[in-house]
């Protein structure tokens, strides 16, 4: 600490990535990478844009962008969509433009942990809310008086999904409060909250290209709301980096939600590699949370979670584990190609106890 | 407005950047982009790198660029660099993170119009300092009590160098409070105070690669400081977005860092070509700053700027017009390729009176 740091930068509990190894040859399971690459068609519009005019800057505006994820939806326009640096930037951008009020804004007892960072980040007071018993969000828990909500929906690590109509019991429950419905698993098998933006004003839905379009390494999320509260997240944007998306991640991320055939094929991939993975786990003693993400909440009854992941890195293994009260005998699992299952589940058979 | 923005998303002015038409065959002359290419290396890295693994994030902590950068100054440590997503995100961390407290924060009248929108996004209260009658800044008028003091050198929009001893003179007059030195444009001819950071603990020194290196559209910026100074920007960025920086920016920022050669011809291009146009706009009348930047500040005697820039526009010329006080009779022309300052000049000679 310094005599230079302000109290908001001495006070902050900063978030803590899954690591990125520099190692070749792991089989990293750890921060729910798609196992497969992007779509060709994104990685050569980048090869088109990186010919030329990098020395100029991007459109601040991300226009061309917007357009291609309006189209997408079909019944969503430009003016309905922000885009961002990731979906963390869109998050941290959330916060700051419709998160923080008076009232503290809800969220569950185990989610996403970047969302008490934020708040930190930008002073704003929250009340968590337990999961149930069954690591569910119970709906009518969070009718009640709140400066806004939040909670990703498959749930994280959980993978646990909420179903539409739960969401909509929220968000038509809170019309004076924000609800923001993170996304970034939500192509790995839940409804999305999209189908809801054009009548309810006060939804906002966060997507990334991290996750389904296999583009973590670009940067690029994007939210999906009504026009005025997409004007408030501009707003804090232009005061913040007018051009928060270069010119290959806006290239790139139009190509890759235009294929939607390449998204189609992974992302059932993933689908049919975790119901597999989950039968496996769960035949060898494990107890799987229902995910409708790309990655697997499990835990052992007769292992203790940090000795399972610690035996996995010693054969090259990584795996996520959270050191948090009500899951610390968890263990989240990236779902992988079935190969990289395969090492996984015979790892496991070595490590467990008969 | 709406009854979910935040009170801070109602009170904010945003930042207004230069237009990026997307008009082919411009003479873009707005934003101060270089007018001749990135590295080829650059160009080659961003290839390879978006051959592989963009399915994966990037390193959340640019460990291989700040090494590059590092080595590229020989007596900075990798642990005394700081990158961000263009050197607006820089700034904006450094707001937040070194420039926020008690008292306020000191910054020319006449300056980068950027740092009163970011402390209206932090609450972070100002006091402009007027520049001389010739748009200098006076050393010894940030000698008084201040929470923090910031200015780019040269200064933007004038483009007027403040010598390295004046730079001296304020940070080590303001021992506590840090002073950031915003120098976007040092190499196209002032000095840098890099040199004066192993010494002073309270100056951060901020560098982009969207001028000199010719990567406007790839969204880098840097800064240098003391790893305290350092650390506090981390503790914000990683409360913020744990990966500003994604796999291709990572990849091509290096290898123009490393790219000397092109840097240094690059630059000495525009320099030359600055003092060839500075010379003719006098010979047509124009008052011109003496500008060690990338671009020239000037006003005609007998000509209204506002019309000077319609005019130039109307002839497919575009220039920056700011309606501010003190230089509302001032245009900012980006130094372009010796092709583009010919059109300029033929255009102006039709434009202004005999």
């Amino acid at each position: 600490m310094s005599l230079y740091w302000s109290e908001v930068a001495k006070s902050l509990t900063p978030y803590v990535p899954g690591e990125q190894p520099k190692l070749a040859n792991l089989v990293k399971l750890n921060t729910n990478e798609n196992p497969y690459g992007p779509s060709p068609k994104a990685l050569a519009a980048i090869r088109r844009a990186s010919d030329d005019d990098l020395r100029l800057y991007p459109d601040p505006d991300g226009s061309t962008l917007k357009a291609a994820i309006a189209a997408g939806f079909g019944d969503i326009e430009p003016t309905q969509i922000f885009v961002g640096n990731g979906s963390d930037e869109v998050l941290a951008h959330v916060f700051l433009a419709l998160l923080k009020h008076e009232r503290p804004i809800l969220f569950p007892d185990i989610t996403y942990s970047f969302y008490p960072v934020y708040c930190g980040l930008y002073g704003i007071d929250y009340q968590t809310v337990p999961l149930t018993g069954s690591f569910e969000i119970r709906p009518d828990d969070y009718l009640r008086a709140n400066g806004g909500i939040i909670f990703p929906n498959p749930n994280a690590p959980t993978g646990r999904a909420l179903p539409l109509a739960g969401i909509q019991r929220i968000v038509a429950g809170n019309p004076d409060s924000v609800v923001v419905i993170d996304e970034a698993y939500v192509d790995f098998g839940a409804e999305s909250a999209i189908s809801l933006v054009n009548s309810h004003p006060n939804l906002l839905v966060v997507h990334t290209l991290s996750k389904s379009r296999s583009l973590a390494g670009l940067r690029v999320g994007y939210a999906v709301g009504d026009a005025t509260l997409i004007e408030a997240l501009t707003r804090v944007k232009d005061s913040f980096n007018s051009y928060p998306l270069d010119r290959l991640a806006l290239a790139g991320a139009c190509a890759a939600i235009e294929d939607h055939e390449w998204f189609e094929r992974n992302r059932q991939a993933v689908i049919r590699t975790r119901a597999r993975l989950s039968g496996d786990l769960a035949s060898i003693g494990f107890e799987v949370l229902p995910s409708a993400a790309n990655f697997v909440f499990v835990r052992h009854p007769r292992c203790a979670a940090a000795d399972v992941s610690r035996e996995l890195r010693e054969r090259s293994i990584i795996v996520r584990h959270f050191r948090l009260p009500r899951i610390e005998q968890f263990l989240r699992i990236t779902i992988g190609t079935d190969e990289q299952c395969d090492l996984l589940l015979a790892a496991l058979r070595e490590i467990l106890p008969e």
